[in-house]
C-alpha cells in the first residue's frame, strides 16, 4: 500500500476519464455544479511561491425576495510540519507554524476570506500515537492568553477575518488539565470562545483518551459577522453534527488528523452525510503528510514497533446543505482550499426537503434516554414458541 | 440531463481508467478489498434468460476463538414496472410482478441466498407523486394476510429463506389507515412482523403524506435464524438508522423508490454512513426505471405538468460495518445483488474503533429532549457587549 501515499487525488484521477463519463461521474458522485470564483492574481502567485495548491470553488445559491444574500468566504487550510522534525524544540516549532500560517492567512485575505480554519492541534505533532507525555504536553497552551491565540489575535484583526483554532488547550483553572479544543477568534481579534472535542477516538494510532477526556462545552454555535458558525470535532458521531445543526449552524468545520487506509474511506461520507442531512455547510479539513517521531512505538495492531505515523491524507472539502460538494485538496501537498458560499442557501433546502419537518425528535429524545439505562431491553420481534400439540 | 438517464453506472465507467488508478480510486472510494464467491451456473443462467443483471459479492471478516463464523447471504432486486403500464388492472399487474418476483426468488434461492429483500411498495407503481388516491389506494393490503404476503410466504417456506417485502399496508383495524410499511416473513414461511416508515418525505413528487403518516412501530429488530434484521426506511434520518443499531440489529435493509438529480448524489453517503458509524451492514435496495401515468400531474417545482416520474436510478449496494462497501447495480436495469457477509464483523469493528464506547447518549438524550420543547433556546454564544467607557 506504500505507493496510495504519493497518490495524489481521486479527483485529479477522474480527470482521465472521457469527458461525458467525467461530468456524469462528477455528477453522481459531487451533486450540483458549482461555479468559479474570482480569486485575485497575487494571491495565486504567493501560493505557488509558498508551495500551497490553491483550489476555489463557488456554490450555487437562488436568491430570494425579502432576505438579503449572506455571501462568505471561508478557507480551509492543510499543511504538513515538514521541514521541521518533531524533535525541533517547542519554542521553535510553534514559530516555524507560525510563520506558515501567516502566510497561507495572507493569500486567504487578499482573496477576500472571512472565516480561515486550520487542521486538529495544528500548531504541533499530532504525537498521540506515541502515547509519551514528555514533550507533547507542554504544547498545551491557554485557550484565551496563549501564544497560539494571541498571535492569530493579530491577524484576524489586521484581516478582518474570523479564524478557527484547534489547539491542544491546558486548563490551569481546572487543576491543569488539557483538552482538545477549538479556538474562535473573532474578526476584530477578539477572542470569542472555545469548543472541546466531545468525542474522543479509541483505536489503532489515535490514541487520545491518553491525555484528555470527552469535552464539557456543549454543542456551541458562534454568531459571527459572517454567519453562525460551529465546530465538530465528531465526525463518525452522527449525533455531535445533529446538535450543531439545532442550535442554528449554518457552517460547521470539521478539523481532523485523520489518518490511514482504514479511515480514508470514511472521509468523504461523513461530514457530507452530515451537510445534507442537516442542512448546513460543512468544512473539513485534514492534516497531512507523514509525522515521524524519535521513539518507536507500537500501534497495537500486532505489527513492528515503527516511528512513522500513519499518512495524514489531506483531501479538505466543503459540502453544501443539498449535499454538493467541492473538489478536494492534493492528499499529498499543503493546501489551501477556498469556498464561496451564500448561507441562505441552508434554509432554502430545508425549505425544499423538509428534513426537519419530518425528524421527529421527541420519539427519539425517548429512545436515547431508554437506550442509556441499565435496564434497558432492545426492541427486538421474536417469533412466538408454537405450544406443544396435545397427541 | 436527459442523457444520464441512460448512463449505467459510476462503477462501470471507472473501469475506463488505467488499471493502477482504477485500484487507488476504488480503495479510496470504497474501503478494503472484497473478494469473488461462487455463484452456480444455473443461476447466472437464469439470470441471464430473465434479463436480470446479476452481481455479487463477499466481504472479508476475521475468525474468531470463540464465535463460530455467522455467515449469510443477501440478496437485494432492483426491478421496474415495465413491460406493464401503469393502467393495468391491479389484479393483473400484481400478479404480473409476482411472476417476476418468483423468478428472482428462484435465482436467489439457487444461489443459497438466505434473506431476500424488494424495494419501497414493490408490487405496485410509485404512484404518489401523481396525488390521486384512486386506483394508487386500492393497492393497500392487509400486512400479515394480504395476497402479497401470502405468495411470498410460501416461496419463503420452500427455499427457505427470509424474505422482507415493503408494501402499502391496509390497516382495517384501525378504520381503513393506510401505511408503508415492509413486511418481515420468516424462513419457514411465518409472518414475523412489520416495520412502518417512520419519516416520510415531503418534497417534490414524494407526496407520501398524501396518502399515510409517520409510523407507529418504532425501530423493531427482527431476530431471524440468519441474524438480527432490521428495516430503515428513513435514509435520510440518521436518529433512524441509529436507534436499529442500539436495538442490536447486524443487517439493516434500506428499501427506496429514489429517484432523480437532486437525490442521486445523497444515495452512496446515506446508508453507507449508517453502516460506518453503527457499525452493521446496511443494504440499500432502489426501484429503477421510469414509471409513466395516465393524466398528467405536476411537481410542485414551476415545470410543466408532466406523466413521466423521475427516474429511479437502481444503483442498489451493499455496506459493511467498517464502511467497506460491494458494486452497485446498474442506474437503469433490473438487477439482483447477492452479498455475503459474515455478521461477526459488526462486533469485531466495534471493538477496533469503539464509536459505541465514546457515544454519549445520555448527553443527546438531553439534548433532544429541550431541543423539542416549545421554549427551546438554542446555545448561542455572541459576543459580549463591551461596556460604555468612563470619559
Amino acid at each position: 500500500m506504500s505507493e496510495i501515499k504519493e497518490f495524489e487525488s481521486v479527483d485529479s484521477a477522474l480527470h482521465q476519464l472521457p469527458k461525458d463519463d467525467y461530468e456524469r461521474v462528477k455528477k453522481i458522485l459531487y451533486g450540483n455544479d458549482t461555479h468559479e470564483i474570482s480569486i485575485p492574481e497575487e494571491s495565486k502567485e504567493m501560493a505557488s511561491k509558498y508551495n500551497i495548491e490553491l483550489i476555489s470553488c463557488g456554490f450555487n445559491c437562488k436568491e430570494e425576495q425579502l432576505r438579503s444574500p449572506k455571501v462568505v468566504r471561508i478557507a480551509l487550510f492543510q499543511h504538513k510540519l515538514v521541514p521541521f522534525p518533531t524533535t525541533t524544540p517547542i519554542q521553535e516549532m510553534k514559530y516555524a507554524l507560525f510563520k506558515f500560517a501567516n502566510k497561507a492567512i495572507r493569500i486567504a485575505a487578499r482573496a477576500g476570506v472571512n472565516i480561515f480554519c486550520f487542521p486538529e492541534t495544528w500548531n504541533m505533532p499530532y504525537a498521540f500515537c506515541t502515547r509519551e507525555k514528555t514533550p507533547w504536553c507542554e504544547y498545551a497552551e491557554n485557550a484565551q492568553f496563549g501564544p497560539t491565540t494571541k498571535m492569530l489575535q493579530e491577524l484576524a484583526s489586521i484581516h478582518n477575518m474570523v479564524i478557527i483554532s484547534p489547539i491542544l488547550e491546558r486548563d490551569e483553572i481546572h487543576n491543569d488539565s488539557v483538552w482538545n479544543t477549538a479556538v474562535v477568534i473573532d474578526n476584530h481579534g477578539d477572542y470569542l470562545g472555545k469548543h472541546r472535542k466531545n468525542h474522543i477516538p479509541r483505536s489503532a494510532d489515535f490514541s487520545e483518551p491518553i491525555y484528555y477526556v470527552e469535552g464539557n462545552t456543549g454543542h456551541p454555535v458562534f454568531e459571527t459577522e459572517f454567519g453562525k458558525i460551529a465546530v465538530c470535532f465528531g465526525r463518525h458521531h452522527p449525533l455531535d453534527w445533529l446538535v450543531f445543526g439545532l442550535n442554528g449552524a449554518e457552517l460547521v468545520f470539521c478539523p481532523a488528523a485523520a489518518a490511514g487506509v482504514t479511515s480514508e474511506p470514511l472521509w468523504s461520507i461523513e461530514s457530507r452525510n452530515a451537510a445534507l442531512t442537516n442542512n448546513y455547510f460543512t468544512c473539513a479539513v485534514n492534516r497531512v503528510g507523514i509525522e515521524v517521531f524519535e521513539n518507536e512505538f507500537s500501534t497495537g495492531d500486532g505489527k513492528q514497533p515503527h516511528r512513522e505515523s500513519e499518512y495524514f491524507y489531506g483531501s479538505s472539502f466543503v459540502t453544501a446543505p443539498n449535499g454538493t460538494r467541492s473538489p478536494g485538496l492534493s492528499r499529498t501537498k499543503n493546501g489551501l482550499l477556498i469556498a464561496e458560499m451564500d448561507l441562505n442557501l441552508c434554509r432554502q433546502v430545508k425549505d425544499q426537503w423538509g428534513f426537519q419537518m419530518a425528524q421527529r425528535l421527541d420519539i427519539y429524545a425517548e429512545c436515547l434516554s431508554k437506550a442509556t439505562k441499565p435496564d434497558f431491553v432492545p426492541h427486538i420481534i421474536r417469533k412466538a414458541c408454537k405450544p406443544f400439540s396435545t397427541l
